[in-house]
């Protein structure tokens, strides 16, 4: 009977939350999609004139005073938004929307190796908190709220509503997941990308072409048990690298705080090793998202996936992503991570003789699932992306490696849950 | 250098896992494709034998004898293997395992509407326990081998092994996740879906036709904003049909107590009702798993995705369900829950204009995954059965069916982790 009588006002609650939630997801959304163009042009802009790479040392400067003078507490970036949903403080200031946005395509315009899910999520964490002052949420649903918007950017940013979702919800704390924000996170994060979509922002389709090992009778199923073995060595490999990153930015971040005691000259610290690297190993693979290289046979995502073969891209990215975070270029970790896995998992496929397709796709979601302890996030993101027949593999390579990751993340705010071990 | 230190230890702990696993995975996997193959031969027997209805209540009170006479604490069925994991006590016993695969196909022999996941989980769960006891695991070893019991029985049953790793974490608490299982619920259950196809079993399969819709420029998106609120709203009636279930099961269970005070004669009663409400109907469509039925256009699972329409099948199935279940017919619930959400979805698809293989495909998940509270796992399982293409549609559905069904769910152990509103 409860139920019937409360109707009314359960309809009001449910009425309340849809507006704001579909605010939250077409202004993230939109947002999300406006990055996303201008990251393309500035990429554009950077194959074309490769000299852009001289400028990074003194852009990274500009953009870590520009923190220094207005950023405040933005600067702790998406560690503010996970301690805020775990503990309510301070709040999330709105100013760190456009710093972030600003500070990360200046970032992949002059060549820093950085991602973009950062910025997603904290364009989704300031909308959040701005549009939950606005309609004077309390504690607990600023919190949900709060929720709503990291799985908002994410969804959005990378065109994987239901991984954003899962995201939302599984980054706050490591081994446990709690479904109190199930519905707000779903419908931020699929309102988000649609709007993004809408704009006519498209994404980046990697091709797995693997569709199984047909048995002796011509049929196919899901699961090869050899194929599996092998796919879970990888995903140990895959979980390594994960740790190696997430230990590896706080480690090097540790030095060149040693090394240059001012946060705002470090980013010239990162940015002339950037441009010797870059001279060294005589390439620009390793500058920006790497989503795409400006030579046709570079070392990028997309020719992970194909028939290339690429034994040590994986580790020079990780050193140009370890300099450019841990001097303090804004941007993310994840589309590097993409690169890192997906590279790892083309060095090993002749290794161990699984089609460079798929375990570029395992270590795509894996190692990013290892440093960012989100394997049910990134099982989905590589359902949404790749499909469904391969999913047991991507599955058991996001578990694997979360597991074999350790305990540091990349997100040093995530609180532990649930050991590993 | 805790970890290189460590090393030959933690191997030895891998090993260890890894050997029993594989004995609980093989073990598991290999009767429940034994319980197919027979599930399969009694229900083609009784399709030939429609008489063999008449023989229902004698078979239901001889299957409640011998559990009366050696079932013990066996009769509490899945619920006490979600206890055990729970607050570990006198253990689940072997019995449970041999009398619930008899009590189910003779459930299904003579035409008594049940599933079978109830079954596959308590055969999972009494081998966990078995090979836990024959290794001597601890307590806390015990409680996540007998998780990665369910995950075997699930994942095998179903032929989805993703679903059943998850579905192994999910169904102990409403509303939170625990990952201290993932892996040994991934091997499990992989291993057991593995080894229940070597041994030839072939599962249903359910196609799903439907592959979005193309906008003016003909290119595809992964989800229509006018799609996606038909399918909520849906997916709000899908969960009411779970509370309904849920709540109609221990309600009639207890009026069925009242009326026939000894539980060895209750499966007499509902066996008398099934046959009358059969007769009644003038359709053998609602016995049994309801996979395929006897008559090529009667209503069934199958159907339900093609192109006939069954405005109320969904209903009667229910009914039945709760007749056999409330009256102690052993079995499951889950393959019903399939038939009502899929029928409901079929009976909803012209109303709402949604296609009818899309709506039939989300009501398949989102009933059970409101009846059982395990969204997530429901999730995986849709894209397991029908392919990554409509995920959205799927999350959505089950998401929304989870919130609408309230807390009272289908197996009265699992704890209340975070409630709902």
């Amino acid at each position: 009977m409860r139920t019937f009588q409360s109707f009314p006002r359960l309809a009001q609650i449910a009425l309340h939350w849809g507006l704001i939630l579909l605010l939250l997801g077409v202004s993230v959304g939109s947002i999300c999609a406006l990055f996303l163009w201008l990251l393309d042009q500035v990429t554009q802009l950077r194959f074309l004139h490769p000299s852009l790479l001289f400028g990074l040392p003194v852009a990274g400067i500009g953009v870590a005073l520009l923190y220094q003078r207005y950023g405040g507490r933005a600067a702790a970036g998406n560690n503010l938004i996970i301690d805020e949903i775990h503990k309510p403080g301070g709040g999330v200031p709105f100013c760190m929307a456009p710093l972030v946005l600003f500070g990360t395509v200046i970032s992949h315009l002059f060549g820093a190796s950085v991602g973009r899910e950062g910025t997603a999520v904290q364009i989704g964490g300031s909308f959040a908190a701005a549009i939950g002052r606005l309609f004077r949420l309390n504690d607990r649903a600023m919190r949900l709220f709060l929720m709503a918007g990291i799985a908002a950017g994410f969804g959005a940013v990378f065109g994987t509503p239901v991984a954003g979702a899962i995201f939302g919800l599984e980054v706050l704390t490591l081994g446990r997941l709690d479904y109190a924000a199930l519905l707000p996170v779903a419908v931020a994060s699929i309102v988000a990308d649609w709007t993004c979509h809408a704009w006519g922002i498209h994404h980046a389709a990697y091709h797995v072409g693997f569709r199984g090992i047909p048995s002796a009778d011509g049929t196919m199923f899901h699961v090869d048990a050899l194929l599996l073995v092998k796919v879970s060595f990888a995903a140990v490999c895959f979980g390594l690298a994960s740790r190696a990153f997430a230990s590896g930015v706080h480690r090097l971040a540790g030095i060149f705080q040693k090394l240059c005691p001012p946060a705002w000259l470090r980013p010239a610290l990162g940015g002339v090793l950037t441009i010797l690297l870059a001279g060294l190993l005589g390439t620009r693979d390793y500058l920006g998202l790497g989503v795409t290289s400006p030579d046709i046979d570079g070392a990028s995502i997309m020719n992970f996936f194909g028939h290339g073969y690429y034994p040590w891209s994986w580790f020079w990215k990780l050193v140009f992503t370890l300099v450019a975070l841990a001097s303090g270029f804004k941007g993310g970790e994840v589309t590097p991570l993409f690169f890192i896995g997906a590279g790892l998992g083309n060095a090993l496929s002749p290794v161990l003789g699984v089609p460079a397709d798929l375990l570029a796709g395992v270590g795509f979601v894996a190692v990013f699932a290892g440093a960012a302890n989100t394997p049910l996030a990134c099982t989905f993101m590589a359902i949404e992306l790749f499909g469904a027949t391969d999913v047991v593999y991507y599955a058991a390579g996001c578990f694997i490696a979360y597991l074999a990751s350790g305990h540091s993340g990349i997100y040093q705010a995530q609180r532990i849950g649930t050991p590993k071990t």
